[in-house]
C-alpha cells in the first residue's frame, strides 16, 4: 500500500547523528561524534535516596496522572531559582514542565507555526530544533555565526527578506555545535531587532550552567520587557538526560497554547521523576553539584583543546568553548562528508557538520563532543584526528 | 503583544476535563469525572523492588540518554506479548515505545495529517484524541456508535462523503466514553470499508486488558493482511499512569515516520521506566497481576451498574462495560452541560457527553467512572446522581 504521509514530514530525515550509530559497533573505533553528557553528571546515588523515599511515602500519587503543568513544588522550585539566578522570569510568565527540553522547543513550534512560515536560527545550529520546525512545515533560514555569536548585519537581513519569520531561535551560550557564545552585546541587538520585526526569540540554553571558564552572560530572557521571549532548558545535562525532564517558560498566553498542545501530545511528563527532581532540589545542593561537573568538562575540554593546539595545520580553525560540550573545527578547503568519512577509515567518529545547518551550503567542518570519551581516548584520539585532516587539506 | 498562533492551534480548546478540576475542591464533592485507574491498580512494592535494582546496577544507562524507538529489551517483550495473546504484530510490523498511549495517537496523527484531511471516528470518542487530531488542522467526523460498535452505515456513508479522510479512530474495546465494545462481526465489515476506501485505521486500546466478564473480541490489527492498522496501547491502566510508558506498532514504513516526529517531539520516552516495565515482566507476572484489577473494577462497576438500576428512571439509558472504566448514562431529553451543572450543585461530579463529540451536536448523555471512587462514594454518589437526574427529566 502506498501511504498517505503529511506533506510536513515527508522532507524531513532522521538526523545524521543517528546514521553514526551504524559505525558505533566498529572496534577500537573513539567517538567524538556523541551529544551525551558523561555518565559522571549524574548524581545516581542520590536520586536513588529519594526515588526510594517516594515509593516509600507518595507511590499512589507518583504512579498516578497528574497536570499537563506539571508538578506544582518543582515547577515552584524551577521559577524560582530561574527568577533568583537568572534573572529570566517575570510576572507575566508562566512555566511548564517539559519530556525533555526537545519537547519545549516542539510545544513553542506546535504552538506558533503553519506550513510556510519561517524559523530564523544561527548557521550551523541544533538539529533537533530545525526538524522541529520542519516537522511543522516551517522553512528555516540560516544567519551566520561569527565567534562572538549570531551576525547582527546577517540578522536583520534574513528578517527584512523573510516577512513571514515566526520565531528566531538561538542558543546563545556554548552553542550546539560550535560551542560560541554571544557576548552580551550583540544579546542586546538581537534583542531590539526581534522586537523591530516582531519575531518570538526562543531562547534554548540547555548548557547555561555549565560554564568552565570566563564570566557569565546575561539571558536574553532577562532583557525582555515585551513578552516576546521564550526560554526552554532541562535538566539534561545536570542530573540525568535519560529521564527526559526540562521546561519552557514565556509569556503566559504563549504558555497556555502550549499547555493545550501538551495534553494532546503526551498528557504530562513522567510524574515519578519530576518528583524526583523536586526532592532532589530540596535535599541536595544542586549547584555543589554542577561544580564538580564544571571542573571535569574543564579538564575534559582543556586536554582536547591543547591536543588540538599541539596537532592541527595551523590553516584549520577552531572554537574555544567556556562551557558547553563541543568544539567545532574548520577546516580551510574540502567537504565535511568527506572529512567524516576520512575520519571514520582512520577510526575516529565525529559529526559531519553539514548535519547542523538550517539549508544546504558548502561546509568544511565538524563537531567533536569532549564530555563522553574517556581522557585516554581523547589523547589518542584527536592525535589520529590532527593527522588525518592534516593530511586531507594536503590531498 | 498580539501573538501569532498558529492556525491549526487556535480552534483547541483545553480539555473540558481540565475545568471540573476547578470544581473538585468543593467540600463533600463526589467525583464521577475522572478517567484514573485505581491507586490498588498499581504494584508498586514491586515497581520499588526493580527500581532499586536498576538504580543498583544499571544506574549509567537508566540515567543517560536511549534510542528514539525505545528501549530494546522492552520492544521485544511487548512485541512477543502482542503476537502470542493477542495475534497483533506482524511480521511486516515495528513498534516503538511511546510517552503513554497518548503519544501514539499524536504521533500517528502527525505522520499523516495535513491541515483540511479529515479523520473518522466514533461519536462520541476520546476527547484527547479529537485534540490530537485537532491541532494537526485536520477535521474530525464522527459517526454514531450503537450499542455494538460503530454504524456501519453511518461508517460508509462518512467515508463516501469525506475523500481526505486519512484516518479511521477506533477504540473497539470498552470504548472512552460509552464503554460499549464493537462485536467481531462490525470489526470485520469495518476492516474491509477501511480497505475499500484507503484509510488508515488507528485502533486505540488502552482498556482491552481489563475484561471483567464476557469474552474477548479479536482486534481488528488481528485481521490486517494489507498493512493498513496501526495500534496503540499503553502500561497505565495495568502498571502505573504517571510515568507515561505507551507504544504504537503497525507498518513498518508509517512508524519509520513516526521515529523522525518522535526525535523531534522528545527524543525518548524517559528510560529508567522503560527498563523498570521491562525489569517488571521479566521477574513478575503481569497477568496475574491484572486478574486482581479485573476483579476490582468488576466488584466497582458492578456496584454502580445496580445502583443506576435500582435508581434511574427507567427512560433514562446507561451501557453495561464488560471491562475499561467508564459507563454512558443517556437521558431521554435534556443538554449534558445542564445536566453536568445540576449534579454539581448536587455536589456530583460527572462529564458533561458533549466533551467527547467530534463535532458540535446536541448532547443528553454524561460519562461515569468506576474506577476512581471509594465502594462508599459510589453507593451515596450513585443514589444522589439517580435522584438528581430523575428530578431533570421531569422539569
Amino acid at each position: 500500500m502506498e501511504y498517505k504521509i503529511s506533506e510536513n514530514v515527508k522532507s524531513v530525515k532522521p538526523s545524521a547523528i543517528r546514521e553514526i550509530f551504524k559505525y558505533m559497533s566498529v572496534p577500537g573505533l573513539i567517538s567524538f561524534a556523541a551529544g551525551n553528557p558523561s555518565p559522571e553528571s549524574f548524581p545516581a546515588e542520590d536520586m536513588r535516596t529519594v526515588a526510594d523515599g517516594i515509593f516509600a511515602t507518595q507511590a499512589s500519587s507518583a504512579l498516578q496522572y497528574g497536570s499537563t503543568e506539571g508538578y506544582t513544588p518543582l515547577r515552584n522550585q524551577i521559577k524560582d531559582r530561574l527568577k533568583n539566578k537568572f534573572n529570566s522570569f517575570s510576572e507575566n510568565d508562566e512555566l511548564i514542565i517539559t519530556t525533555g527540553g526537545q519537547q519545549g522547543i516542539d510545544l513553542c513550534a506546535r504552538a506558533m507555526l503553519d506550513p510556510g512560515d519561517v524559523v530564523i536560527c544561527e548557521s550551523p545550529t541544533f538539529i533537533g530544533a530545525l526538524n522541529a520546525f520542519r516537522v511543522c512545515g516551517a522553512k528555516t533560514v540560516g544567519v551566520e555565526l561569527e565567534d562572538d555569536g549570531i551576525s547582527i548585519d546577517g540578522l536583520e537581513k534574513a528578517l527584512k527578506e523573510n516577512p513571514k519569520a515566526k520565531i528566531l531561535y538561538l542558543i546563545p551560550t556554548f552553542q550546539n555545535p560550535s560551542g560560541i557564545t554571544t557576548v552580551q552585546e550583540k544579546r542586546k541587538k538581537v534583542y531590539k531587532l526581534a522586537k523591530k520585526y516582531g519575531v518570538i526569540v526562543l531562547e534554548d540554553n540547555p548548557y547555561g550552567e555549565l560554564r568552565f571558564s570566563g564570566k557569565d552572560v546575561p539571558t536574553v530572557k532577562s532583557l525582555d520587557t515585551e513578552g516576546i521571549v521564550m526560554y526552554c532548558s532541562s535538566f539534561s545535562k545536570i542530573l540525568s538526560s535519560g529521564m527526559r525532564v526540562g521546561f519552557l517558560c514565556g509569556p503566559k498566553e504563549l504558555i497556555d497554547r502550549c499547555v493545550v498542545i501538551k495534553q494532546a501530545n503526551d498528557v504530562h511528563t513522567n510524574l515519578f521523576f519530576q518528583m524526583l527532581v523536586s526532592g532532589y532540589l530540596e535535599k541536595y545542593d544542586l549547584d555543589a553539584h554542577i561544580q564538580t561537573i564544571r571542573e571535569l568538562y574543564f579538564k575534559k575540554s582543556s586536554l582536547m583543546i591543547s591536543a588540538l593546539e599541539n596537532g592541527l595545520d595551523p590553516s584549520i580553525r577552531f572554537t574555544h568553548p567556556e562551557g558547553g560540550l563541543f568544539v567545532w573545527v574548520t577546516l580551510p578547503k574540502g567537504d565535511s562528508t568527506d572529512i567524516f568519512k576520512t575520519c571514520i577509515d582512520k577510526k575516529i567518529a565525529v559529526v559531519d557538520g553539514k548535519t547542523f545547518l538550517p539549508s544546504p551550503a558548502p561546509c568544511s567542518s565538524v563537531r567533536l563532543n569532549y564530555s563522553t570519551p574517556t581522557d585516554q581516548q581523547i589523547s589518542d584520539g584527536i592525535s589520529i584526528f590532527c593527522e588525518t585532516v592534516n593530511d586531507y587539506i594536503k590531498r
